[in-house]
């Protein structure tokens, strides 16, 4: 079973990060290796936290208005290889090594599986 | 100078993208070829009709609310190779050519430069 990498949670990086009126932030989802970019999902400053010390992603799920641990239902857990935020602190990016079949509830690889303009 | 490569315009795209109560939708931009995540930002449907019919990228500003036309002040404008929808519609994804120093109002090609736990 490949190996959960905490990240070290600094206040100087937490500190960066800006929360939306919700109190929520975007976390974009890539794929180590392949670089696909698997989907989208938002979390909280307890669910971001949750994510660097356990090194798994854990969303906020809007829908349900409840924690989202990725890969406990499914299995697909995202194992975090690098964790980043971007020049304005509004936006997280998640480096992972994805389990299982893929990010998406479809049973797709990726979310993104649909192009504009195109039926491929 | 790169072509730019219009995308056509389907209303069974279009009628697939969901809004926030701000009338914006996140859009992922990501560069062809290295498969780096340059920035996230957002779209209204406008701007997201004149991204495919353009073929470059046309945001909307929150802090200036107004439209923001990638490039049009720093040259670096991103040619939409790939625009894509998620499974919830509620997220886009554009793959690019990223034209200039790169995406980041800081002079860095990408806006995620800085990652937590690491001074890297």
């Amino acid at each position: 079973m490949p190996a959960l990498t905490p990240i070290e949670i600094r206040a100087e990086d937490l500190d960066r990060v800006r929360y939306d009126t919700d109190g929520l932030v975007p976390a974009i989802v890539q794929e180590e290796g392949t670089g696909d970019v698997l989907m989208m999902a938002w979390m909280n400053e307890t669910t971001l936290r949750r994510t660097l010390s356990e090194g798994r992603t854990v969303f906020w799920s809007r829908s349900r208005q409840e924690e989202w641990r990725k890969g406990d239902t499914s299995g697909d857990r995202q194992l975090v290889r690098r964790a980043a935020y971007d020049c304005d602190g509004d936006t997280l990016l998640f480096v992972v090594e994805q389990e299982g079949r893929g990010a998406c509830h479809t049973g797709a690889k990726s979310c993104f599986y649909r192009a504009f303009g195109s039926d491929a």
